[in-house]
């Protein structure tokens, strides 16, 4: 795997991360510390600062933007994890698991409002009305993604299009938002939807990965296979579900309806290979990511300032199992 | 019972509310459109608006405040109900009753995101970082609050004085917030400490009448004695255990601590009453709104701008079983 050229960034955010749990030494804030402490890539806040330089604005003075946007990421981990029933979150016991589920909803809340005390801090620069309203609408987009995803444990026949537009709108807009928002604060406008645009293929590019990593990886720090034991329905399923003949599908909604366990999985990817679900999911992922770099080639910044994302972009897209 | 004289303000705003799901029509938003459509008083983002005419603002250009703070509060509810387990809010079944959990867990978290989304509409006013600041901390304390009561449940030995610093924190600084706010966006500022205040008091005067009512009457639209078949804990209970003798202590800590609930309702009253309890929280709920309305005795507008909210106190305080 190549080297994460946004490891700078990432050193950036957690250093800010570090100074705010400083200050938050009551036994209140235990869960929030909590999270905000475990091992992460700190891929949004990154694209922030990122952001930020290819703006010429100065990281420093924005960095509670970069906070905002990795608060609000990790206040959603949490509540998803509640209402998947998670055990882990990047390798270690998810918030409602280590305390309840309760604290856990209520550290999420106040995790939220601690998103927008960092943005309170931009709120006297020019351009914050439509950074904060960019913040408000991608959030409000991440409940309705959350929201279809729950709908569809429930539904039996979800297109593949509606499944991307779920993951859209769950991870993808808030990449882009990522990318956009420090443009708010410049006056050189222009390059805002492309950038949105970037974000937006390059999450769904990272998601559709991520679901290929939850069946064929064991580094992801979550259990292998953990979405087919939950019935979980991702990129896999539905391509499975795409090309498989009667029978086959039969199989595949039988095993994703069953409570039982035993070679669950085993039994899924012998399915899956036979329907060369791995190979047309990288087709995917790479499609999209090819998008993503499509977009950021029009961007009007300089190549050298743009080579970060390039560099990043080729990183995430060597995720490796 | 005496008449509102906040039912103008909790008209303009009903009237704000029904405007703004008209245009939420979508599925995803019928929860949020369910709770705010409940029968409701109001109160906070009343208090709001009459805090525009005490300041000779302009209401309606302000609207979105009194908006912000009642979307603030529904999601509370909504968590809050989740967490309680409660069935009933206002008379109808809860979110988690009506759809399910994780959907209420999503439709709070969107309702919290709306309420910025309102405050978002009076970003570019003067004063709006100090309102955003104030709407910011009074949310944290909110979140402590109900993570101090949750912790309660399983704590033995809690002073009356914890208690009350519990409710300060979960009930009585948001009435303060929604007296103060409106005042940040004006250039008259030294009546906000005043009135925030007012608001806490008669927070503290308002939760512990509502402690009251829960026991003693059938008009609150939940379940008469809620608290008691919940364990939960509250100023009834602290006004019996501070002059229990031991036994009765013990019998009391036995009630609270039993599952059985045969009676427990019956027993609990029948001690309550052996310890005087009605009348020494009717005492306290007094005092609380005295303080109320020393406080509003010294704010400096003037007394036929102060009327309605003496006489809302008034009306609040005449809240029978």
């Amino acid at each position: 795997m190549k080297s994460n050229p946004f490891n700078d960034y990432a050193a950036s955010i957690n250093a800010a991360i570090e100074e705010y749990t400083l200050n938050k030494q009551e036994c209140f804030f235990k869960p929030i510390s909590y999270i905000l402490s475990l091992k992460a890539k700190r891929v949004r806040s990154s694209l922030f600062l990122f952001s930020c330089d290819l703006f010429n604005l100065e990281k420093k003075a924005l960095i509670y933007g970069a906070l905002a946007i990795e608060f609000f990421h990790n206040f959603t981990l949490i509540h998803d994890d509640i209402m998947d029933s998670a055990p882990l979150r990047r390798g270690k016991k998810t918030l409602h698991k280590k305390w309840s589920t309760n604290t856990a909803i209520l550290a999420g809340d106040t995790l939220m409002v601690e998103a927008y005390i960092m943005l309170n801090k931009l709120s006297k620069k020019r351009g914050f009305c439509n950074a904060f309203n960019l913040f408000n609408s991608t959030a409000i987009f991440v409940c309705k993604g959350q929201q279809m995803d729950l709908n569809f444990e429930d539904e039996k026949d979800i297109a593949l299009e509606n499944y991307l537009k779920m993951i859209e709108y769950k991870t993808a807009v808030l990449l882009g938002c990522s990318l956009k928002m420090a443009g708010c604060f410049s006056s050189n406008i222009k390059d805002l939807e492309l950038l949105y645009q970037v974000g937006i293929n390059m999450g769904l590019a990272f998601q559709l990965q991520d679901d290929l990593l939850d069946i064929y990886s064991d580094k992801s720090g979550k259990k292998i296979g953990g979405d087919i034991l939950l019935n979980k329905k991702t990129l896999p399923y539905f391509l499975a579900r795409k090309t498989a003949n009667t029978q086959q599908k039969e199989e595949l909604m039988s095993i994703y309806s069953s409570r039982n366990h035993t070679h669950k999985v085993a039994k899924t990817l012998a399915l899956f290979n036979l329907l060369d679900v791995k190979e047309k999911g990288e087709q995917l992922v790479g499609l999209y990511f090819k998008k993503a770099f499509g977009c950021l080639e029009k961007v009007t910044a300089p190549k050298n300032k743009k080579i970060f994302l390039i560099e990043y972009l080729d990183f995430l897209a060597s995720r490796s199992y």
